[in-house]
């Protein structure tokens, strides 16, 4: 695991979650990184062997950083595990505020760029967004199985189905430089979730 | 528009769709548009000014051969505007084949990497899929009155919303190194619309 407990390792980390995020990985230069974060080149190459150990590096906090984000999050306080996915959709929109490049998916940029030319940054890029999808995984099967549904997809297909759409939604906030149009999206979700449990319109409306 | 007349510089054109395609967009170089299409660099000066202005002709390139591939599919051939919709669906996923470069989309990776630092891509990349979006509103909203659908989201939003399932869906195949996953998100999105219209299941079991 990466050891983030040095300060100017963490402001080089935090550097690589903004420039990354708005320039993308390959346009991304060493430089860039040092002067977001305000530290020297010997002190990067103090802490990181390449761009690459950077990238990796950066994968890795990523995912320390959304995970304790989402264990965090009140939607877990739900008691009806319907409303905890559903709430989590919310929580996902929530998100969606402020510059595009803030609220949009490091490891889904880095993975769109490197998947056929470097596999180290697309295996943690990969292990990123299906670590996150599996902990959505226990409140599907469970409210599955609290509303009998006998279906012909899995928990693990629909929890990585909402990363997919989350995904998709940050591509078109990018191309219309806007949150909207991803909003629409995670709404569109919601409602699909919604009527995959045959949840009542009138409790859909609440949400 | 692009003039696509002369051999070379459709050449140069598809190397780009390859290329970019496989590498990203910035970690393009113009070296290797002329590798692949097996031309010479003054070649490529002859018809683009820049790697920016091929990476503006083969957005338009792109726009122009998938118009034409989608025109000519048999999805438009079925009656129920609802059918239209579907087999446009079922026919995303039939086009998830060969290499995950193969089968992904040029202008959401090009506007992943440059929405901030590139606003003439970006602008391309954005004319291309909301022009794609917008050949299935039509039949959408036909399917809407024809179906009786009083609905708090619109043809359009749903139209956007297919096109930001595929581009999550092609992430996810980039991430984990093929197909499957993303046609696993195509089959929710065809459920989803199918229990948008309150299809009955029966139904949407020939599918």
């Amino acid at each position: 695991m990466t050891d983030i407990s040095h300060p100017s390792k963490t402001k080089l980390l935090e550097a690589a979650l903004q420039v990354i995020r708005a320039k993308g990985y390959s346009a991304t230069r060493i430089e860039d990184i040092c002067a977001a974060a305000g530290v020297t080149k010997g002190s990067f190459f103090h802490h990181f062997k390449s761009k690459e150990d950077l990238a990796l590096g950066a994968a890795n906090y990523w995912s320390a950083m959304t995970s304790e984000l989402f264990a965090a999050a009140p939607y877990h306080d739900h008691a009806d595990p319907l409303d905890r996915v559903l709430a989590y959709v919310d929580f996902r929109k929530s998100l969606l505020e402020g510059e595009v490049e803030e609220f949009t998916c490091l490891v889904g940029t880095m993975v769109q760029e490197t998947f056929a030319t470097d596999p180290a940054i697309r295996d943690a890029c990969e292990a990123s967004i299906s670590g996150h999808a599996a902990t959505l995984e226990d409140d599907i099967a469970a409210a599955m199985a609290l509303y009998g549904i006998a279906a012909d997809w899995t928990a693990k297909s629909l929890a990585l189905h909402t990363q997919a759409v989350l995904q998709g939604a940050f591509i078109l906030a990018k191309a219309k430089g806007g949150a909207a149009v991803a909003a629409d999206s995670v709404d569109h979700l919601h409602r699909y979730i919604t009527l995959l449990f045959a949840r009542p319109a009138a409790s859909q409306a609440t949400h």
